[in-house]
């Protein structure tokens, strides 16, 4: 069942790391805070962004904590259960419902192969053992599993699934399921996980956005919003070009890929940007440096953010 | 260096048979007309959708030479010359010229297994062996390799390239082509091939569209051309919408898959709504039959086309 | 560097559950004294057969005390420390080093994308965490990378491997890698981790097998293994055929696919065979039943074994 | 149904080409002549080490007139009819046919999306087009389709096929494929195309091999053939170590890969080893030069070839 709470602006939070890989506390809250300060409509925490999956189970409760004593009650948080399989993402969720988030994302069971009836049973395996509204997160790249519109469909409408992060890089995809969602009368909230083509996913009807380069820039993407549901469409496009020319920063980064090139990326310009302290990297990933630091510098300055 | 005759609606031709196979040439010029009326701005012949790779030499110059006849200079026609490699696809370009084609439009080479360095010496021997406008074709799920917005880029700057015909499904790289064509003045004419994101692709500054599904229904899609151009971004989205609840055709098919289930639907439902008079298919591939063409006339209904 | 602990047949082994999913240490060490009466070399435990990405931290212990206990030093006791990210690699290791096992097995990290570079650190702050042989375990199925040849080389002349577990199913590289290995004064040994191949594995030189069917049928593994030794190869082939007609137990089953299908066929077979009691499996996964379960009756009575 | 004449070592035939990218009759006619001295059992024309996708269909015709007048009836010819699908095939087929060769080679078709329904009525067509004897070819890394053992069983069965040429790098699949081959008492001639790793395939029963490298070695893959008949498996898996260092020669170039490594590397050998005049490559590829030959060289200098 779709909940109104989950709408607008939710980016998947950065965690920032002391150079010694300690979570940084003040970084991380002040991160937090310039981002709610923007007007932002929820977080997401522990996803992908925020380095879930190098993370201990004491250092993913010690980010989760951080997250829910910074945003009060202000907005809404979700917390990822990312694991392997069933029994992991179920201690996560209780962790993370003991801890006080509002709602949890999980991802296609992983590593082990399998078919659509494992992952439709961990999905309800999920629900059944932590009553929080759920959200299933598409993203193919990491778990190599499409979570179809069929499965996303009858468990929104059976209320299984509260909504979907999607992160598939299927655009057309994405809108069948925008499609099948309002002709079913919207049972899921869908939020699309892609920086540059927010613009094209709140045109399909999308319930809103989960953008990573969101710690970098968040008012821009607020504005979004708000221009989208003003219907100011050419106010939105003219938002998306300016993001997607400071999203630039993913991709001039040399010799490194994925996600020490990605979110290595998002760190080191919050770190230019005074927002955190250090860009360090967890292991076995190596921090940006050098020039792949100026060249990031560069697309800030030619954003005119530095 | 981009050309202003490729730009907005420029449909990819579905190739109407006759139950033996053979071209039927008065359902192809029937469906081009309707087309041609409806106010499209140019002609894809023998691309993915035209069974290019089910024909043989004289029936692709079969193909060719009435589309030519029939537009006869009332829009510019594009010609693919899909093939393996290098040699093969300049044969095909010989002919196109030969037959009067205004540009061509070529995959990156398949089959043999190769790196970029292929792919470029590719686009430049066909540049080099026949003097017309070059598209790049970007199709992975066909051939097995993306295009890199840098090669493309490159090739766009030194006017081996006129433009690009996206079908790479990859629209977070799509927006960031988009991007930098802009910064670069602009050197390439870049055209969407997906049917139900062609909002979205408008609004990150595309030149055009090649909608398969126009062939189906050519109207709603130049009525969005001309909406987008106008800056209406509202009647954009409305057309989208029911164009995306349109395309349902190709999802709507059981047991089959692929080519069969997306241009067997186009097809399908051009005979229901009498713009061909068969709908089969290529060898290998059986046409649509029984239920997989009432549930195509189920949602051709629900679109107020029946 | 190799160590010659690590020769011969290792099996992975099947973790046995209860109806109610809990250890069932009984039938787990009968299981495991039916394979040390056979004769094999070693014994892999925790690895994908294990179910291991399937297990809590606790379960994950307890898999391996009972396995470290049964095993009493008679032959020597691998664990596969899989997580996603060296950290949650490391906490696994410790534990197993506090288990008291005799080498460890680690995968490339996974969900996060990176390249070699991330792959390469992640083994070599493993070997610094925990003093034990490192065996890295190519499975690019699961992981979604290939350990390149050149890579594995490098760290076993380093002395940070001590050996290679493909299951890469890529048995063209993996004959690279022997001959590499052979060239370089083999300072890997190497396990090859496919059932039905195990004749062309030792033919190349390979230094034994982790056959996950040893868990229904030891003694011929270990048969083959002496034959191997012996020089007997027609022997060798002899078995190779009867345990790839064996190994279509998983193949049999209709309507499940990846581990559902293989090691839910495992465990059928063992059960049926009287090794284990139950056939239950992990959640997700459903258990085999009825026509599937006949299925297998019905390969294991073709094989002799009913 | 299989056929005695395809069992042995049958090379696919490398095409040398002059400076001006004409065939070199001269060095083609030397090269055969040189495997058919050295006992080879038959020969693969027009297989993809053949350069067939590079070629026009006058090409084509060229290099199998040339290889079966050069043959001359000693061996019989197989000649691939690689092409994208089924009209072109048949095509292919009949100009092969008329040309007098004694088999035929197809893949499944490819760059249109299809399923296995495709896949079956393609070598059903060819067959009731062209009476000869059909193999398939299972490659796909290059077309993108694995070819399932329920379906060639049945056009075994059938005798639409007489057998199968994998090179589909699954040796797990291969050897299942095998053991239902002999179930179904040998219906099917199964060939590996796999230089490294034909000891393995000899000891699951295959029929012969399809060795690229015979084209720089073909007296070692004869030996193998008569070894393995006999019986003498150390001697054949002695000269599988010898054939795989000497593959080598395909991982020493720097900067290329697929194809231009490849073929490149067996003509960059044989140019070498004065078999053929020049190892200029078909367009777009690029000849190896420099110190990619020069690392060609060492090889076959290690394997005292020079």
């Amino acid at each position: 069942m779709s909940d109104p709470r989950f709408r607008g602006v939710i980016p998947p939070t950065v965690t920032p790391l002391t150079e010694e890989r300690e979570l940084d506390k003040e970084s991380f809250a002040r991160s937090l805070n310039r981002m709610l300060d923007a007007g932002v409509h929820g977080l997401f925490v522990l996803g992908s962004t925020s380095e879930v999956v190098f993370s201990t189970d004491a250092r993913r409760r010690e980010i989760l904590e951080t997250a829910v004593e910074v945003a009060n009650g202000r907005v809404p948080v979700l917390a990822g259960i990312i694991d392997m399989q069933t029994e992991r993402m179920i201690e996560h969720a209780r962790d993370a419902q003991a801890i006080g988030v509002d709602g949890i994302v999980a991802t296609a069971p992983f590593y082990a192969l399998g078919g659509e009836a494992e992952i439709e049973a961990n999905f309800r395996y999920i629900r059944d053992a932590v009553d929080l509204p759920l959200f299933a997160y598409d993203i193919p790249v990491c778990v190599h599993k499409k979570l179809s519109i069929d499965l996303l469909m009858r468990l929104g409408r059976e209320g299984v699934l509260t909504g979907v992060k999607d992160s598939s890089g299927d655009d057309v995809n994405f809108r069948f399921l925008l499609e099948e969602n309002k002709a079913a009368g919207n049972p899921l909230n869908i939020l699309t996980g892609h920086e540059v083509v927010v613009d094209g996913a709140y045109m399909g009807g999308a319930d809103g956005s989960v953008p990573g380069l969101a710690n970098v820039a968040p008012r821009p993407y607020v504005e979004q919003w708000d221009a989208a549901q003003a219907g100011d469409w050419k106010r939105v496009a003219e938002l998306q070009d300016e993001l997607a020319h400071l999203m630039r920063i993913v991709m001039v980064p040399k010799g490194v890929q994925g996600f020490a090139a990605g979110v290595g990326a998002f760190k080191a310009a919050m770190k230019e940007l005074g927002v955190i302290a250090s860009n360090q990297m967890p292991r076995p990933v190596k921090a940006l440096e050098g020039e792949n630091v100026e060249a990031i510098r560069g697309v800030l300055a030619s954003c005119g953010l530095l």
